[in-house]
């Protein structure tokens, strides 16, 4: 109620705006900084975001593509739009690929006997019903592996020790996942049986991280699992006393089997009171790894973008475009339901104007790069001068494609805004047991939410065309 | 090497001493800070005692009383001992009543399901090849399952949702541990049909900590189990709903059955050359829970207590009295190994001068508290003194009765010195999969061997009698 008399105020006292309009823009004040201002003081003491984290991990929980987890997820979601104000509701099904991840257990057997904790990667095929017992052999990282003698690894189980970095944009993933993806077709084409790796992870518990893998075609497919960090630690601890080590897995992991389930991108809009046809789209993915229960990975963003269309939706002034929530399926194996998504509104991609995702967790904001044309970057700037007091530096390039899901549609032509949060402590939950709602930081999800929040409206409202 | 010509240099120099000498003593300095300041300046420049938590850890492992790990440990321990040059080694064996982990599956079944994360507690029933799915009773703490109206607990499943504080010395432990230890017996007498708790541990990790636990005589024997933290959060935030929770939960846990088991104490001595009748005894113990490898609970005990032995047992110069080193068996399920101990040499425990023992994880100490005779006080006061600009504090109690096992050889007349380390973080690890060699603070754990050195030395070369 507060929110609607605050904005009839800002209303009868007439709205300004700081800055520059780019040329192509008349008549339109592209930052309406009291109306920002406004939003800013309601949702930055707004524990929405969070409550809806803790209504999805505690009313669903884990969501993983073929789970009953997953069809309760779309279900929620769609009740929760529309108990949040969502003025249309709807889902987009297809198809994907159905994966099991089954039981799985692993053990060094010699020179010293250890249970380990380990976990199947997505994708991985099981060791039909009995374990694999083999030889360890040791690499440093995928390169090395790669590099290894032809048939050297017949017979034997390939280990990648490679550790993950820690920094603040999370770079150390791309440097540490491709062993992930690419190791079991690797290590097979040198006559392994199985692959097994260090964690993609920064943290030090004695848990796996899963994440997706995928085989080559024409190759041999072997089981590829996760050890955790602690247990990586004690099997390269064994190695280095040279003597031979072997290492025993049992996993009924099932798939790719080619089966197939339906997913359900859920999709929730706030019409646009000028030109709905315009969007502006706001994304996090409603899937989640079997593990945890997805509250960094994503509900996070799903409490984001579900909070801040539900802003806009109880405003009393209506935003110019259309507010688009988008909640994409199965983007943990693959991106899949943003395939799907791209596929069906290829006719429409032209009225995508601009875009943000989250998908990266917990910490503050503490950039906003775009990727839009360059008559609109002198409004982008004042949105992020407004946005500076919060922290939030505007970056020196205009490349941003759109986050996670969100990249594809930039792929489309989608202009996009990334921004990046103090991604620090997040590879110590992504994708493990460890994913809850005891790891989201209640303080810096209130500070996001309030910037997506401005992010939609001042989008909505700026009249800018961002292709431009 | 340096070791014997830096302690043959100080011989060469003469031995000075600071502080008074208490009255009774005459002719022995009690503080030979020459000699102290070499062992301070070799021990601290050592990683021997990682070096053995590493081989411990990596050659032994988990080692719960009836395991193999357990067998392994007692000869890893003998053989260890032999090498780091002890004078006699061997072992006192007794008897340890059995139990079995087994396997456990626990969820919640409605509102929500959710597969958790819990442990079964050490010495807890199983549930008889088939699951117990009964509906939540929710308690604050063990007080308050006590405080239950007789029957209301018929037919449901007792949870305590007690969650432990942090504190640097631990002491939020024993005001948690009571529900782990009576919190069966006190739900089956409301007629509960199994009994769950929030883990005692300070961590946020998907992890359970397990525990020894109690049945009361005459009392239903009942499962009991222990949830995660972040599992605890979860139910509590589901019962919060005011909707019927049900639970569901099958272990296999076996005891206990009666059955028994050979434990063994590990016992090693650097002989003392003057009074070799006379013991200092330094404590650890040499069980673990099969969870995690036993690094800090009590792998760190172990490291310390052996490299001091063994430094002092490389001395040119020999301590007046003897040094024993006690690695007791059977800890963790309820100080079994120390009371065969103390029965076994009730007749030689006035000859048990002065001990310590560590089992407190990895943080530094920073206080010494005594429990010694008032005329002992003034050469403990110097040896605090001795210590103090390594930032130990000198307690201003003089209670001591030993830490852990030790406590029972204060109860039969030891006089003891406890040593607090910082305990901030020990109750995350603790009992847990997460207690692994990655936890173990290298530099911390130089200087605490350095300075459980410097008082086995000073101990056996004061001349002070300790009960005086």
């Amino acid at each position: 109620m507060k929110n609607k008399l605050v904005t009839l105020l800002a209303a009868a006292i007439g709205l300004t705006a700081i800055g520059l309009a780019s040329p192509s823009i008349k008549a339109r004040q592209t930052v309406q900084t009291e109306v920002l201002d406004i939003i800013k003081q309601d949702v930055s003491s707004s524990t929405l975001s969070y409550d809806i984290v803790e209504s999805l991990t505690t009313e669903v929980g884990a969501r993983m593509v073929g789970t009953p987890g997953a069809d309760a997820a779309t279900d929620w979601a769609m009740a929760k739009m529309k108990a949040l104000g969502f003025d249309k509701v709807w889902v987009e099904e297809s198809q994907a690929q159905l994966w099991q991840r089954g039981d799985l257990t692993a053990s060094i057997t010699a020179p010293y006997p250890h249970k380990v904790v380990a976990i199947a990667l997505g994708g991985s095929v099981g060791t039909n019903g009995q374990a694999i017992n083999a030889e360890v052999a040791y690499f440093d990282d995928l390169t090395a592996l790669q590099a290894a003698p032809e048939g050297s690894l017949k017979g034997k189980i390939a280990y990648v020790g490679y550790r993950m970095e820690r920094h603040i944009d999370g770079h150390g993933y791309g440097k540490a996942v491709g062993a992930r993806v690419a190791g079991a077709s690797a290590a097979a084409k040198k006559g392994a049986l199985a692959f097994i790796m260090r964690s993609v992870g920064t943290d030090t518990d004695r848990i796996g991280h899963t994440g997706m893998m995928r085989y080559e075609e024409g190759i041999a497919k072997i089981p590829a699992v996760a050890l955790s960090n602690p247990d990586a630690d004690l099997l390269e601890n064994m190695l280095r006393r040279e003597q031979p080590v072997t290492f025993s897995l049992n996993t009924s992991a099932s798939g790719p089997t080619g089966d197939t389930v339906t997913i359900a991108n859920v999709i929730g809009e706030v019409t646009g009171a000028e030109t709905p046809d315009e969007l502006i789209t706001l994304g996090a993915h409603i899937d989640s790894w079997d593990v945890g229960t997805g509250a960094i990975d994503d509900g996070i963003g799903i409490g984001i973008v579900l909070a801040a269309g539900h802003y806009i939706a109880t405003m009393e002034q209506r935003p110019a475009r259309t507010i688009r929530v988008i909640l994409f399926a199965a983007e943990e194996i693959g991106l899949v339901g943003v395939r799907d998504y791209v596929a069906q509104h290829k006719a429409d991609m032209s009225q995508h104007m601009l875009g943000a995702e989250w998908d990266f967790g917990n910490g503050r904001i503490y950039e906003l790069e775009p990727g839009v044309g360059p008559q609109a970057l002198a409004s982008v700037r004042d949105f992020a001068n407004y946005l500076a007091p919060m922290g939030v530096g505007l970056a020196s390039t205009n490349t941003a494609k759109g986050q996670s899901d969100m990249s594809l549609l930039g792929e489309a032509g989608q202009p996009a805004f990334n921004f990046a949060p103090d991604g620090l402590d997040y590879f110590d939950y992504h994708h493990t047991e460890n994913d809850t709602l005891d790891k989201v930081d209640q303080d810096a999800l209130k500070v996001n939410t309030t910037i997506y929040t401005l992010f939609a409206w001042y989008a909505a409202n700026s009249g800018v065309d961002y292709r431009q």
